[in-house]
């Protein structure tokens, strides 16, 4: 006898995996130590990021972790101007960390082929090592999530957090502290989930009739913002769009009102005062606010909160701070009536040109 | 006597102003050539572009304008990184170029003071050459705009684009030809103006009630998507979020209904073929489709058209293309009884952190 799944429960089993998820991907440590030698040896003036959809909201992150780890510049290349446009950049000195969970997504293998001819030393970041992506790199890392089902994206986006900053830590020559710096995120975030479970399920109905949605974070926190956005447009069908709380102010503040709820991601570091400002800006334009992330109490007149605990350090709170979000996002599916593990007009492998 | 200035008055006659506003740029041509002689002597790594709100999108445009016309890696540079989390990158062999209309931006500021101490060679974009910022920067590059009073920018936006374009094109020392193409480009938008505002007014009204809007483009015409989607959302209140082609099939596309208008950026060059895709996606899905940009016939499907004349060349398109969306938002803001020149919550130079 064959159990039917109900609709969102590989989302919601993916999602509470994501401890064990992080801890898998330790075990790969000394594959992580053996590309950043690698790295290291070719002395690159420039990291290039290439992703799509989550694996790119990732990327964001890797532009914090690269600079501030391992103070080396990181970009979020564009695919198209070496893809489409043929471009001749010099990429003899350039590392190229491809992200893609399936390891499938065609312009981003295109890229690789066409970097990797022209010298630059390419590394394929991916769930699937035996996938197209990992044999056109030149060097792969798996992220050891674990077979993930529901179309959605959650635990392969947690480890391409954890694997950029694993990496950033072994460029540095601190793989060790990376290691033991994830290993008590996961602990944190295991021993918060019931607390995350329980403050989510009981916001998350009061947004069933939202249609659009301003998701605000900063810096490090703005992989977060990107991807809890996505998680509420793909699995609710919110219009949510992630700003930087300095976009907010330039522009998009004048389109807020009461029926147009703001989430801020407010984590304890030095963009923090920027959230504040542009927490402050949403709710004096009547924006029902929703605050989430470590600082989250910093946030004034917030309808709804959603805290995370501390990380070991700033660099690891988008581990936990993206967490209440993605089960927002169940939890909404849910109330919807939509089904979070194959939301409409979506595959698991995208294959869009 | 002194005459009140009608609603909007400001954001259309600034509009319509682009095509002088082209030429009074054209004729800074030899400091253009004097600050590209300076970049090239700097063999520099990369170019860094730090901007925020429509200075951003332009900057968007910067990195194809680099790559394509002088192979250069440009990137949008993360502000945050270097001002608040204090990263120490090497930016010795580095370009930045600091685009603010009004040279007043706080954080581009001090993006460029702590650049300049750290060796790169600073370069301020913009309208106001006695601004902060262009004390603060080694050298200066005025826009040329004309004065701009309506808060949402316009031909300081448009005048943004065709400095880098001609930056880009002295650089590979070909600043005749640049000057020559765009001056073309100035030419065909003026002539072209009166069906663009034809075209616009019989369908903007029906817009009036929507709240939310995805603009899609890609490659080159990014920064168009990103210019429109800004417009939209702080002179008229919609939801209007920019996609790349690509973005849209990872997730977003799943959001759509009938109700969800996707406009549309096609142009004719290399990533067309990704735009045709994404809107036949979103056409399946129900979204009502708007079709701009010169290849407009070939999206299938679409409800409204709003064609533009071909540029002198792929490069020049968003020049073109953004006008239709700018006179849209202006023609949708009056139609809602909306003030563009003054949106809600918005002063001229934002001084959000």
């Amino acid at each position: 006898m064959t159990t039917v799944p109900a609709p969102g429960e590989a989302f919601l089993a993916e999602t509470r995996d994501q401890p064990r998820a992080l801890l898998r991907l330790l075990e790969q440590e000394a594959l992580y130590d053996e590309v950043a030698r690698a790295a290291v040896e070719r002395k690159p003036e420039i990291v290039r990021l290439v992703a799509h959809g989550s694996s790119d909201n990732a990327a964001s992150y890797g532009v914090y972790a690269f600079g501030i780890e391992a103070g080396w510049t990181a970009l979020r290349d564009s695919i198209s101007l070496t893809v489409y446009y043929g471009a001749r950049l010099e990429l003899e000195r350039s590392v190229v960390v491809a992200l893609s969970q399936s390891g499938r997504t065609q312009d981003v293998v295109a890229y690789v082929e066409r970097a990797r001819e022209r010298g630059a030393l390419t590394i394929a970041v991916t769930n699937e090592p035996e996938s197209e992506l990992a044999r056109k790199a030149e060097l792969t890392l798996p992220l050891a999530a674990g077979p993930e089902n529901a179309v959605a994206a959650t635990k392969t986006y947690m480890n391409q957090l954890a694997a950029l900053r694993l990496l950033a830590g072994a460029i540095a020559g601190r793989t060790g502290e990376a290691v033991d710096e994830i290993g008590r995120t996961a602990e944190s975030m295991a021993e918060a989930f019931p607390r995350f479970e329980d403050a989510v399920s009981s916001v998350a109905g009061a947004f069933a009739y939202v249609g659009r949605m301003f998701v605000v974070g900063r810096g490090i926190e703005f992989a977060t913002a990107r991807e809890i956005a996505l998680k509420l447009t793909e699995t609710c069908r919110v219009a949510a769009e992630p700003l930087t709380s300095t976009d907010l102010a330039h522009g998009p503040v004048a389109a807020l009102d009461p029926l147009f709820p703001v989430w801020t991601i407010a984590s304890n570091d030095e963009a923090l005062p920027t959230i504040v400002d542009a927490a402050r800006r949403a709710r004096a334009a009547g924006a029902t606010l929703v605050a989430s992330g470590n600082a989250q109490a910093q946030i004034e007149g917030a309808a709804y909160r959603l805290p995370v605990p501390e990380a070991p350090s700033t660099l690891l709170s988008p581990l936990l701070s993206v967490v209440p979000g993605q089960l927002f996002a169940g939890a909404l599916a849910s109330a919807k009536g939509l089904d979070s593990d194959h939301p409409e007009g979506l595959t698991k492998v995208t294959l869009a040109q």
